[in-house]
C-alpha cells in the first residue's frame, strides 16, 4: 500500500533542572519531533536544545503543545473555554516557531499532548481549537490526527493537512482505541512485534486488536514512544525494516497529505 | 528636530480572571504597543484581545518580555544564564507573532519589561541576549533602548534596528536616569508639564532634569504610562500637540531607524 | 429557627500586582472569610495583608483552597487523582496556617474553590478527599459544604464539623442548585431581596426558588459575594437585619455544628 | 570535641512526571531531610510520599524553602522586598507542615535552598526574614546555617536554636567558603576522603582547604549531597565511621543547640 510513511515521537519533555528520554538517540531514527512547548514540559533551553539536534539529524520539527499544567504533565484534563484553548495552543505554536528559526527550520506539524489530545478526539469543539489555532498561525501546518476522531473531523472541515496516527509499541482494543497501559503485555517491548505491527498497518492498512480482530485503518505516521528503556531499540528495529522493504520514511512536510 | 517621532506604551497587562490599565482607551493614543507576553503579565486570552483592538487602531505591536515571575510582575531582578534569557525572549516573540498573526499583523519591536529592562540597561550580556533573540526571530524587529545604555550598544553591536526611549510623564534625574516614582512629583501627571518634556525632547533634543540641569538626549520613540488615572490624558495631550505642531506621530515601523 | 449564623466571603483573591475585591470593607461585615491560598489566586503577601485585617475585624480565616490554575482562577475542572488533589488541600491548608499564625489565628474551616467547589458537591471521591485533608492537618476544621451534596456526605462519613451553606445574594433553581449567573436577575443586587432570602433561610429553613417553588435547606453559613460593586452594601444589609432580628452573627468556630 | 553530629540532605526534589535522586536510600543514612517545598522542587505528593519514608526511617523533616522559580532550580538570585520573602518562607512551611502532620512529624529545621541559601549567606535582611518566618510559624524549628555567615547572626539576633552546617563531599576554599564545583575534585567522590574531612571537621573542628590551609570552624550539621552516583556511598561511609567512632548521628531535634 503505502510507499511512504512518516515517523514521530514526542520529544524535549525536559524541565530547568530535569531531565528525561532518549532525545539524542530518538531524534536519529524518527523523522518528526512533537516538541513540548513549555506548558506541559518543555522549555525555551530545552526547545532550543533539541531544534538543533533536529537540524543535524533532518529530523522536522512539530509542536507538541498540552495544558498548561507542569505538576500533571499535561495528562489531567481540564474544561476550558475553547477559544481560551485556541489561544493556548497558537501561543505555544508560535514560541516553537520562534526556537525553531534558531535552527532555520519551520514548523511542520502539530500533535496535541496527553489529555489534551484524549479530549480532542472525543470533542469536536475541542478538535476545531486546535484547528483553527493552526490556521491563524500557519495553515501548512499538519494536523496529525487520530483515525476516525474529531481530530480528524476538524482537520478535514478546517481543510488543514492531516497525517492520521498509528502506533508501533502500543496494542490496539477491538474499537480502534489503544489498549490502556494498566493492562500488562500492551506495551510492545520487544522489536519484531513492533516492526510486525507497523509493517501490517502501513502495508495492509490493518491492525491485529490485542484479541485478534482485524481493524482497517488508514495512516500517514506512525508513533514510537521514548519512555520505555527499549524504546529507542524499537524504534530503530521498525526504521530499519521499513526502510528494507522499500518504505520511505520521510518527514511529514515531505509527504503528500490529504487536506 | 525630528519630524517624527513614535508615542509607545506598556500594555495587555491583565492575567487570567485579573483586569488592569487603559488599554482600549490607549490604543488609540499611541501608535506602537508593547504586549506582555505571558511571563510576568498577559495570557493568550488578553493578547489575542488586544491585538485585535491594535489592529483596528492602527498601531503596531511589539513585544514586551518579562522575567518569568507573575508574582512579581517582572519587577525582581533575577540573575540567569545569558543563554536561558535569550531563549526566553525569543519564546515570548515567537508566543506574541503568533497571537500577532490572528489580526494580520507583524512584530514591529521589542522592548524588555520592569526588571529585565533595567538589567540590559547596565549589563551588555544581557542586552546582548535580548539583540540576539530578536536577531534569531526576525531581525527587523526595532529594538527599544534606553539611550546611552548597554542596550544601545547592544543593539548597535548587533546591527538591529535602533529606537531610543524617552518619557513623556517621568522626571529625569541630572545624570539623564529616571528620577525614583517615590519621589514626590516625579510623576507628572500635568498633561501641560508632560507636553512641554516631550516637545523639548522630540524639537531641541534636550530634557530639563528635575533639578534644573539641561542634559542632551536623542530619542525616536516617547514612553507614556498607562497605569496612573492620569494616563490616557496626558498621552492624548502629548499627541495633540506634536500633531499641532506639525510633528508626525507614527507606528515604529513606519519610521527611519539606525541599525 | 436558628439563634446563630455565620457570614462568609471569598477574600484576599488578589496577586502579585493585581487587587480585587473589597477586602477592607467585607473583612468588618462577614464573620468567617474563606482566604484564597495561591493556587488560584492570592499570594503568600495577601495572605499575610488579610490575616491581620481579619484579626482586627474579629472575623475568622478559613482556607478557600482552588485548583492550581491562576490563569483559570480555579474556575476550571481539572480531573485529577484523588490522593494528588487531597495532598493539594493539605499544602494550601497548611499554608494558610503559617499566614494565620503571624496574627495569632487558627485556621476555622475550608471551603473549595470555584470548579473545586462544583466538582465536589457531584463526586464523592472529591468530596472525600477534601475531607482526608482536613482531617490529616486539623480535624477541627469546619467543612463548609453545600448541603445535600457528596460534600455534606463527605464530612459526616469522615466525622468532620460540618457548616451548609446558602446564599444571601444569588437566586436558586427548583432544585436547589444556584441559578446560572448567566440568567438576567439572578444575582440579587438589591439588599432588601437578598436580606428577605436570607431570613427566610435562616428563620424559616426555606428558599424560594427563582421559580416561586419552596425548598427546604438548613444552612449554618450564609455566603455573600464580595465582587459586585454591590456586594458591600448587599452584605452589610444583610448582618445589620440579622442582628435587629436577634439573630447572632458568629465566627465559624464559635458555632455549636454537627460532626 | 563533639560526641553528637547531625547529617542532613537536600531530598524530595522531584515535581510532578520528574523524579531525580536516591530518596529512599538517603533517608536512611541521614537524619534529618531538607524537603522541597514546591517552589524550586517538590509537589504536595512528592512531599507526603517523603515524609511517610522519613517517619519509617526515623529521619526528621526540615523545611528546605526555595525561590519561586521552578525553571531555575531555585539556583537564580531573585531580589525582592525583604518582607515577601518572609511570607514566602512561612508559606512554604506551613505548607511542609501540613503535609508532615500526615506522618505525624514536626517540622524541626530550616535550611534555604540554593540562590536563596547563598544570598542569605551575604545579606543580613534576607537572612533576618528567613529567620523571622521560622519565628512567626514555630520558634523551636532550627536555623541551618553556614557559620560565620549573615544567616548565623540573624539566628543569633532573633534567639532561635542555630545549627551551623559543614560539607562532606565539597572541598574549601582558604576563605571558608565552598570551593566551585566547576574546579576539578572540588566534589569528593572517594568515601575516604569525604570521612577523612568530616572526622576532622567533628573531632577537631577544623577544615583542611583544598589548597592545604588549616580553618577553625564549628559545625552541628554535615551535608551530604544526593545528586551524584556516589552520593549514597559517600554518606554511608560517613555515618558508618562516626558511629564507628563513638560520635551519635542524631536528628536535628534531638541536640542541644544554641538559641
Amino acid at each position: 500500500m503505502a510507499q511512504q510513511i512518516n515517523l514521530n515521537a514526542d520529544i524535549a519533555e525536559g524541565w530547568g533542572a530535569y531531565h528525561v528520554g532518549n532525545d539524542a538517540a530518538l531524534v536519529k531514527i524518527i523523522r518528526s519531533a512533537n516538541v513540548a512547548c513549555g506548558f506541559h514540559a518543555g522549555d525555551p533551553t530545552v526547545m532550543h536544545r533539541f531544534v538543533t539536534l533536529a537540524k543535524e539529524a533532518g529530523c522536522s520539527v512539530g509542536a507538541h503543545p498540552g495544558f498548561n499544567d507542569l505538576w500533571g504533565f499535561g495528562r489531567r484534563r481540564i474544561t476550558m473555554r475553547a477559544s481560551d484553548l485556541e489561544y493556548m495552543i497558537a501561543y505555544q505554536i508560535g514560541a516553537l516557531q520562534a526556537m525553531a528559526a534558531y535552527a532555520g527550520l519551520k514548523v511542520t506539524h502539530l500533535k496535541p499532548h496527553g489529555a489534551l489530545n484524549n479530549m480532542a478526539a472525543e470533542d469536536l469543539e475541542y478538535a476545531l481549537a486546535i484547528g483553527r489555532a493552526i490556521k491563524a498561525v500557519d495553515r501548512n501546518i499538519v494536523y496529525v490526527a487520530l483515525p476516525g476522531t474529531e481530530m480528524e473531523t476538524a482537520a478535514r472541515k478546517l481543510e488543514l493537512p492531516l497525517a492520521r496516527e498509528g502506533f508501533a509499541d502500543r496494542q490496539y482494543d477491538d474499537n480502534g482505541n489503544l489498549a490502556s497501559r494498566a493492562i500488562p503485555g500492551t506495551v510492545l517491548k520487544d522489536p519484531a512485534k513492533a516492526v510486525e505491527q507497523v509493517l501490517r498497518m502501513v502495508r495492509e492498512g490493518e491492525i491485529v486488536s490485542r484479541n485478534g480482530k482485524t481493524i482497517k485503518v488508514e495512516v500517514e505516521t506512525i508513533c514510537v514512544h521514548g519512555d520505555e528503556p527499549t524504546a529507542v531499540d524499537v524504534a530503530g528495529a521498525v526504521r530499519g525494516r521499513l526502510e528494507q522493504e522499500g518504505i520511505q520514511v520521510v518527514p511529514l512536510d515531505k509527504m503528500k497529505l490529504a487536506g
